[in-house]
């Protein structure tokens, strides 16, 4: 199809898609004349994804790049798979200076993680916001909110193929365009759970 | 304090400070001279509170403002707090136009929600974002994640209090800081997994 038609199916502006061509998000179409390419399925679904990324996953440009490089030249190490998808996805928040909160917390909770993690830093960060803010989430709920994560964390792993790249590509977009599906589940979950507790009341 | 020592205690510019001034995020100081305002412990607490938002929670000025106007002055009726509180706090995601799948989906699953709720409309926007990816997220996999965000909403609503000012606060700043928190957890408990799986095989 030309790059009108890529336009139209995706619902992207050509402009942008010039754009994603130019960055190297979107491989280059099969040059058909002077001043034609032509485009197939690949550059349409390549082109859903990133909206998707873009979009609902928040990311930006230099992310995504990062994000699908790891796709599509992943480590064919299958014990690394995790480590090369969690490390193509950006922080979640800022990364502390030191992490001695998160580190006890963590240890005491016995979960494997490299003890140079730098997702230690982060939780470290996002826990003295919500101090910052005084809302009570101390060890105890927070190994409250842990033993529901591990149940999600189990459905995430279930779900990543044998093979190392599309292990990789499960796991680097499973994380990031399920947060969000995540956070809205929890308001649901919240609305249902508060309607519940009204009427039982 | 000065306004000189406020920054230096909650490590924020003098210049950011006067801009949240201006904004009217931060309470303005009790004028002790022509050009100096005393500050006090509230600046600072709500001054941290900011930070924590717009930097962990990711929220953009505006976005903090309507979060602050629900906290400070919030519906006094009960059974209002979480509409009050979900009311205040920026979609997860953009609003689909129409959310057939997502209230199928929810009827299925027997949630009590609005039938005109939004949260329906960002699920479908976040579940489509999945299905572009091709990531394999169905109706079953999204009930097994609902089975455990269930799990975190209960924590959710067992820590609000029962008094509708501080129930506000606490669902508001509960949801928006949490979020992230619990996206750090999930890819702690990943590696966990992945790590225990990796040496039971």
């Amino acid at each position: 199809m030309r790059i009108s038609e890529l336009s139209a199916a995706a619902d992207v502006p050509v402009a942008t898609i010039k754009f994603y061509l130019r960055e190297g998000l979107l491989p280059a179409g099969e040059a058909v004349a002077r001043t034609r390419s032509e485009y197939g399925e690949i550059h349409l679904e390549r082109l859903r994804l990133i909206r998707a990324l873009t979009g609902v996953g928040g990311l930006g440009i230099a992310a995504v790049r990062r994000v699908l490089r790891a796709i599509d030249e992943p480590g064919t190490d299958r014990l690394d798979v995790l480590a090369t998808a969690q490390d193509a996805l950006p922080p979640v928040v800022d990364r502390a200076a030191s992490a001695p909160r998160a580190r006890e917390w963590v240890t005491a909770r016995g979960w494997m993680l490299d003890d140079d993690s730098p997702l230690l830093d982060e939780l470290e960060t996002a826990w003295a916001a919500c101090g910052a803010a005084g809302i009570g989430v101390d060890a105890a709920r927070l190994s409250s909110y842990a033993d529901a994560v591990e149940s999600i964390a189990e459905v995430d792993v279930r779900a990543v193929p044998a093979d190392a790249v599309p292990a990789v590509r499960q796991v680097v977009l499973g994380t990031v365009l399920v947060d969000p599906l995540l956070a809205v589940l929890r308001r649901m979950a919240q609305q249902d759970r508060s309607v519940r507790q009204a009427t039982r009341d």
